[in-house]
């Protein structure tokens, strides 16, 4: 197949980007969206596993055409930046290596997410690289859009928090949470590859169900991000997988410190996300296929006889719950408008 | 293709069973389990639009090889009891009609369900034959199993009132409850037939999303329910849309009026349920492939670290959440066991 | 969950039977089968992998409430028949030891299929008990109903041997096919457990493909009961997965020694399949939803304006395709009528 | 939503495009593909039924931000090329109309694929505009680059046909083909929208079947185009409907006028394809995921033991089966790279 760019370059390439990882389903995305970037250059795609395989062969709508390698940090250079798409716990160690080398560096692990590190260590376990944490920047460009344009690196955010946070962020903002319950629904790709029988085809066909009930590691996340938009408040998090692919759709149902009617919540949301280019206040539920493949997330807030807010937010969650959002923080790091190779 | 039974009857039919609506998703299944019981005699299947035609030609997989017939009351005779599949609204007078012919009702539509009438008219429009109320039984055998084995007239459950209530009662029962949040999930089956493009397949792929956000009227009768069971309160209801055919889960977030350790909402429910056939209470959040094409429903609880109870339950909503349960209701009124037919 | 029978025994078991290998796709729904049918008893279900599990926590819906137990020959006693769910080549040493014992048994694999040991050889390898081929009977009930009731081991055809040639049966039966293109569509479930990330819901999802395009072993088995019927004839058979879980439609496009017009060919269906209780022949093609979860066969046949014989047929591969079909035969193997349990 | 282009146009447009018929599923995809174009200007979306209505709110993810108007031929100006989504039938006397204003015009209907006219008459009726079929270009730009590039007037070839075709070429090219049978398998998009309780969510789920057995109309299409390729060959041509949204995979069962190898059928795919950027020979049987959402065709040839050829092609029926393809012919018409606005 051709080995030819999608479109040109314009210029030259802002950064020289390397996608550690790329293998995975967020990794090879990364990977698709860097190759087709106007302004950055693929320049390696790496994977412990399936090194030596064509990028092209493992995820052949993607049109990636270079060959997996593994990860090389001695013989490393020329890399401006790299996005790195490890699990949790894995990431630490490459992510620092990475910096050392001057590489700006967008990690999609949770490394790097939760500012408290005792935090971290009651749901990851040890960290590898702490004394990072104090710099990292969370890569909610929504929440974050200044401090990004001078990171240099990025704890991208967790699909479940991306969908939770931008879905209560125009209450939080004004403190209006009292409290929150936050449904969330997934499609199977957010359980990434393996997976055994669980995630066997004729698993999860016709099937749906809840799981991690009792508590679930994005929810400190989430928990973290309101209290840093001034409105501490406990969240009840249940994560639901369903039988789809990509899509996520979280349901929030919140009670408030004041009241609120229904149209008051309509045009704050709306004031709130007029200027977002990827997060558009919609004027009914949206659905998953509205937003897929897309760096979109459509929210919609309403508020039911009860007095209860509910907000609905929908994204893929392989691009704005991962790499197209990993692309919008890079875009701001290099100084280029967040949209470049997004839209 | 055949006309024989699947299984020969045992004995005398119990009662000679007429299914109205059978061409409908519920009328249909409705149509093969008292096609398939033991001690029931399938005596007629009718269709406004379909008369005419096989059932078996519609439904091919339930194998009931009965032509539809238009309803025609006045040569109904020897009929002891009908299951009556028609839209809301559309049912009572044809119920009204059946019951002044004698016959034991089991009505699958809204009409029946609510008792009191202005709640009714509210979310329903006007009613077809109010005088019925009073004497209806709602037909959710966990709670009313006794009225239901002298009942004439059976308002047989919506399919989200079931799943919820299922999930809420031992809670409600002791008055535990001191608000609830239901986020209840379902297939499409649960939209019926038509619907147009909505329902097309393409549009529904890959789809979901929470519709009727600003008050479903299944909520009413959910809350007349909790408050049956001595426990009034205030509901937040928002049922979705999944990408699937049968089933449906119900995830429901509930304060409390005092507080329960996980263990003894486990122990609660475990007791409460353990007697019933087809409710179980299980050890880990059910999924829909569970319980499908089944009349179980498969409840879990627990409490997460909030305080918060968490309670999920999953049903075939054409099963437990209607034509599963209307046979079940029947076999009480008939005084069979009421896992006849449904094992 | 209940243990109870799902009905009651009529009259003593006509057989005490045991399911070897109950934790596979195949073997769990043949543990239903016998589980729920009127006049067997199951008395073990066996798991090399499982052993130690409910059966009814691999399989809620199936609700077969049994403990998975290693299969041990030694004490092995009171059982009068086995269904054996092993893999191709591991099943016959087994097959081998329960005849030893004096129990009938039907065989999933294909280990007694090919009458002839160089074409098993060629295909699967060494062959576990040869000296049982010449005893065994092909369980494809509409061809082989005679020596089925006289039948102590019996080799179940495969799923698209099954759907294969009853779609042609009625031409070879008269000798009229030339050729054969056999181009066959199955759902996910006919790969079995396991099968790592190809079998991965986000790899099947909106996808389908050909695979073993350069020989399928289960070619040799539909020419060999091609060749029984008196139309020794070359096929070419080509298998596809389809993103759905239970289901095979075989399209077969054939060439004629003689010219036959599309009612004759109407005719000759319906009449081979008149007295048939599970295949029927159709007036339009057959879809998967007509057949899931039934042990029917579902056959319709034309002939286009070139001449050419086109043949349908819709199986759940599961069902008549493997457990369905297991059970019709072991019914008359022990004298019962073939529809027990399976209508 | 913004109404942004996703990317700026490079230079003056090459043509203002129009739509016609954009809010079905080839005209909305058309819309997009030219929205998102470098070198084109999507001037109008029309449609008959949804005039009024945003194209972005159609098909929220196409993110097309135009209203949907009526097409009013007078008032139309400066349109320099237009794409005709309209039923087949319908197209002929707006594409007529079309090329008196001068504009060129890509037609996704049958309308002008049949070179002759009863042929036309035969399958779809009364023909709109028969003097311009003379002057058509079928629209399949791997066998006619040549004359797209000076065509005014291309129709564009149905899915079926571009698959088909594509399968086939290289062995028809070379008179090779003694027959053909084309087992063909599609999505549901590929029936469009509309289509009532057939193409419902809870029809098509689990479900796939043959249709249009005894002849499509898509056969004349297909065997039209092997003819002008020097080997006019009779085919049998057989469509099924599977459970998923987009892609088309059609397997073709050939017997040859000389004996090929293996080997020799496949190099000779590989370099008849060697060149061309869409339309790829693969080394395994391709599956529709690997060219969802893009324009690609992937082929794979082999030879069973039997000595008949067995050739695949996937692509995704709105792409490359359509709407990419139609773009694909437009760009040639332009005299731009044909791979514009496609990779």
């Amino acid at each position: 197949m051709s080995e030819a760019r999608p479109q040109p370059l314009i210029g030259e390439p802002a950064a020289r980007v390397l996608v550690a990882g790329a293998s995975g389903f967020t990794g090879a995305l990364a990977a698709q969206i860097v190759w087709r970037h106007p302004r950055l250059e693929l320049v390696a795609v790496t994977s412990r596993g399936d090194a030596g395989e064509r990028l092209d062969r493992l995820y052949p709508r993607y049109r990636v055409p270079l060959e997996l390698t593994e990860l090389d940090l001695d013989s490393l250079q020329d890399v401006d930046a790299a996005i790195v798409a490890y699990p949790h716990g894995a990431a630490a160690p490459t992510v620092a290596a990475l910096r050392r080398l001057g590489a700006l560096v967008v990690d999609l692990s949770a490394d790097f997410r939760l500012r408290d590190l005792s935090t971290y260590e009651r749901w990851y376990g040890d960290h590898g690289a702490p004394e990072l944490l104090d710099g990292a920047v969370y890569g909610l460009t929504e929440l974050y859009r200044e401090p990004l344009r001078s990171a240099e690196l990025v704890a991208s955010p967790g699909c479940y928090p991306t969908a939770s946070v931008l879905a209560l962020a125009p209450l939080a903002e004004r403190g209006l949470l009292a409290d929150a319950v936050i449904d969330a629904k997934q499609g199977v790709s957010g359980a990434g590859r393996g997976g055994g029988d669980a995630m066997h085809y004729v698993t999860m066909d016709e099937n749906a169900y809840a799981y991690k009930t009792e508590g679930h590691r994005h929810r400190p996340e989430i928990e973290q991000e309101l209290a840093a938009l001034g409105n501490g408040v406990e969240v009840t998090f249940v994560p639901h997988l369903m039988p789809l692919d990509q899509g996520e759709l979280t349901s929030c149902y919140a009670r408030l410190t004041e009241p609120l009617a229904k149209e008051e919540a309509q045009a704050l949301y709306a004031e709130r996300y007029a200027g977002e280019p990827f997060v558009h206040a919609v004027d009914a539920p949206p659905g998953l296929r509205d937003v897929r493949d897309t760096n979109e997330c459509h929210v919609y807030v309403t508020v039911d006889d009860r007095g209860r807010v509910l907000s609905f937010a929908a994204i893929d969650n392989l691009w704005k719950g991962s790499s197209g959002q990993a692309v919008q923080s890079l875009n701001l790091m290099l100084g280029l408008d967040e949209t470049e190779g997004l839209l």
